[in-house]
């Protein structure tokens, strides 16, 4: 699927052509313009060279690149903010990247039917806030949510922390706006909640990662604004412990809106760096909330409680108030950054059944020390959504390999045990060779047929997605 | 997409073939016996005469078919108890019918990660009775739930009346195994509740009405058994006022597990046939249910009657115990077949934004009363899902025609109140002609692309879903 860079005469051509078509694009390509929108969050990926950067203004802008880089076969690499956890948005050599926070109107809110009719562009946190102005709520909120757009979430179909109750990116989406490959604008779904017509291709873009079609627009479903949350620490003395309580929470008919985990090294990390007061000696934290509201919350917190003392929960502590519980939840949103203070942390994103969680932190951790690399292992373990933190040394020349060599045994212990090499940080670049490992070699055709089908020149997102 | 019938020759040599290949196949092909598998609930829909009528027993046995049927250029109809509304089952002239009820095994019930993996065979009923012997649950439940297998569910993406809180069956689906055109067979999700390697190939099967694939086997996500429902119905004097109940209920947050009404049309029906000493001179009920547990359901139902008497109910009654309570259930549940004893019953199922339901009643009640034909309405108005139903008179010789006129004119108002034509029961065979003047000619050019992609030769359930 991989599109060889364009001649530089071919990217010469199409440039004077996208000026001449749209002399009011803001278009860079010296470079060091172009510089910072090459890279996401994957530092150590290696984004091409782009032809340039783009930032259209309107879907009728992203319909007249999409047509002039077909007939100049440019390839087409489309981004939000670079959040991106996986590589889906950097550049690509020769291609044109089309950055488009610029589409970040909020069309309407729909008070009366709970939906919200947005740009791309807009913030995952903005769109909250705007909405919960009119007692609404929008629940997918992965950690960048502050930072993140919704058109990168919809790319990526981005979990977050309050999955385990309401589910994930796609369960919100009832219809898109996507410029397709030839320029043609479609809408794939509409304004109601239930819609059968046709096939399903509102849930086919979502996740796709820009390989089939640029969003432009999106309608997302929204819920009543839940009442504010009460949370729940819970230190154990083994990660085992702690899986079982993650699974007897759920056998009891729990399901809290969220139930994280964090292991030892990233608590000390956390605790190092945040100074919150939590048990540093715990072997394993679970950190769990309910949106209930008033007494059914104590009530699903009491029972949660309960559920922890019954597997061995070495102390449990509630957040006194609203603040404090804010505070706790940043012990767990900033995992990742706090792993960052003890060197160079890459974080990987797997998903096991809720009862194998125990079973792959046990195989994470002996892979990881067979292979000496220091690995923090915290997540949505409500899920069995994970996210294993590997700390590199920055002057260790034979890191990446030894990185690599652990990865491909995580993987390969998280498939045995029926699980996903990718559970919310997309497919992107890095995973993209193990999807026929996953998926099995058929259902990998049948994905590139589809990506044929709907790009036959390979111009959208060049590298990523598929293998 | 429609094959032509293939010449009887190559119809003979492919069941020679067939036969040869799975001698213990049960293969029917003398008319008398194939004429029950001809049909689905849509009698008046003229199916073709099929080739012959094939129950596998395996997956293996539905690859070699399809191989067979590929090579021979014979198309295939899958379809399972034949309960669906709109055609989508329906036998096709030359084909062979693939009846997949005998794939009816439960294979797993996997109660600490709540799953189901089962074949397409089982009875919605039987799956959900299964189930709940693990303290589980699976929501989604179509009227036809005691008669309609799982894969006729996937296949039409069943709704049912508990969406309102817990989503279609498409929301339930973690993984399927398919069959494809070419006979290879692939699974195209896991057993986790996250993943996002490759492209969403699970909800692209999931509605696709067997047009792209043969869904032999299902992994289902289960929740935890709910308490037992607490009923209310609320009366209204106006079809209007009940339509802004529903809103109202909406508006405050308040999200029932069921929320249906049902007009005085067919409300009289009910009451004349089941006797339930509901109000027969009301000109709307809502059923509205709470599954939350003892006081916090009982709360809900305050809140919802706060609601309907806030926008005008008349009266409103409450049941008395679960017994009462399956009873009153069972007043929607046959709304269908109480009209049926008024004439020759046709329902419909479309879809609107909640707050376009007391629009779209007042509009069907409009064009009803213009082309003199009687419309009973009722259906999911939590969902602003409603099935309004045409009764004909079996002798009046223009009923078709006019029925005709009466639906083209309810689906353009449907579309422009930003609805669906089908909410719950398919695109099937009447619908697929309207499906461009919903999505738009791009839209189904590349539902039509996803199909030749897949499909190339046109044999999967020709004359269905697309135009």
């Amino acid at each position: 699927m991989t599109s060889a860079p364009a001649a530089p005469a071919t990217g010469a051509a199409f440039l004077a052509a996208l000026r001449d078509a749209l002399p009011t694009l803001r278009l860079l390509t010296d470079p060091a313009e172009t510089e910072p929108h090459r890279w996401d969050e994957t530092e150590y990926m290696r984004p091409g060279i782009p032809l340039g950067v783009a930032f259209p203004a309107s879907t009728a802008e992203v319909v007249t690149i999409v047509r002039l880089a077909g007939a100049h076969g440019v390839p087409l690499v489309p981004r939000g903010a670079g959040t991106g956890l996986s590589g889906g948005a950097i550049a690509a050599d020769g291609a044109l990247t089309l950055v488009l926070t610029g589409l970040d109107a909020i069309h309407a809110i729909d008070a009366e039917n709970q939906l919200v009719r947005c740009g791309p562009g807009v913030l995952n946190a903005e769109l909250g806030r705007r909405v919960a102005e009119h007692g609404l709520f929008y629940p997918p909120d992965p950690s960048s949510y502050e930072i993140s757009t919704i058109g990168g979430n919809l790319a990526e179909n981005a979990g977050g922390l309050r999955c385990v109750k309401y589910g994930v990116t796609r369960d919100y989406v009832l219809d898109l706006e996507v410029v397709l490959a030839d320029g043609a604008v479609i809408r794939t779904g509409g304004a109601t909640v239930k819609d059968v017509m046709g096939y399903d291709l509102t849930s086919l873009f979502v996740g796709s990662e820009g390989t089939l079609g640029i969003i432009t627009e999106a309608t997302l479903r929204l819920l009543p604004l839940p009442p504010p949350k009460l949370t729940l620490l819970a230190f154990f003395d083994s990660l085992t412990a702690a899986g079982e309580a993650v699974a007897e929470v759920a056998r009891r008919g729990i399901i809290p809106v969220t139930l994280e985990l964090i292991d030892a090294f990233t608590l000390k990390a956390v605790e190092a760096v945040l100074k919150l007061g939590l048990d540093p000696d715990a072997a394993a934290m679970l950190m769990i909330e309910s949106d209930a509201g008033g007494e059914a919350a104590a009530a699903e917190l009491d029972a949660a409680e309960a559920a922890c003392r019954a597997t061995g929960a070495t102390s449990v502590l509630r957040a006194a108030d609203a603040t404090e519980a804010d505070w706790l939840r940043e012990a767990r949103r900033r995992a990742h950054w706090a792993l960052e203070q003890a060197g160079v942390a890459r974080t990987d994103d797997i998903g096991v059944p809720r009862s194998a969680i125990p079973a792959i932190i046990a195989e994470i951790g002996e892979i990881g020390a067979r292979h000496g690399v220091r690995i923090g292992v915290f997540g949505h373990a409500g899920d069995g959504n994970l996210h294993p933190s590997f700390i590199m040394d920055r002057d260790d020349p034979d890191a990446e390999e030894r990185l690599e060599a652990v990865r491909a045994e995580i993987y390969r212990a998280v498939l045995r045990l029926g699980g996903t090499i990718a559970g919310e940080h997309g497919t992107g670049v890095p995973k993209r060779k193990w999807l026929a490992e996953q998926r099995g070699p058929a259902a990998v055709a049948v994905m590139h047929a589809i990506k044929a089908a709907l790009d036959p020149q390979g111009i959208l997102n060049p590298g990523k997605l598929l293998p």
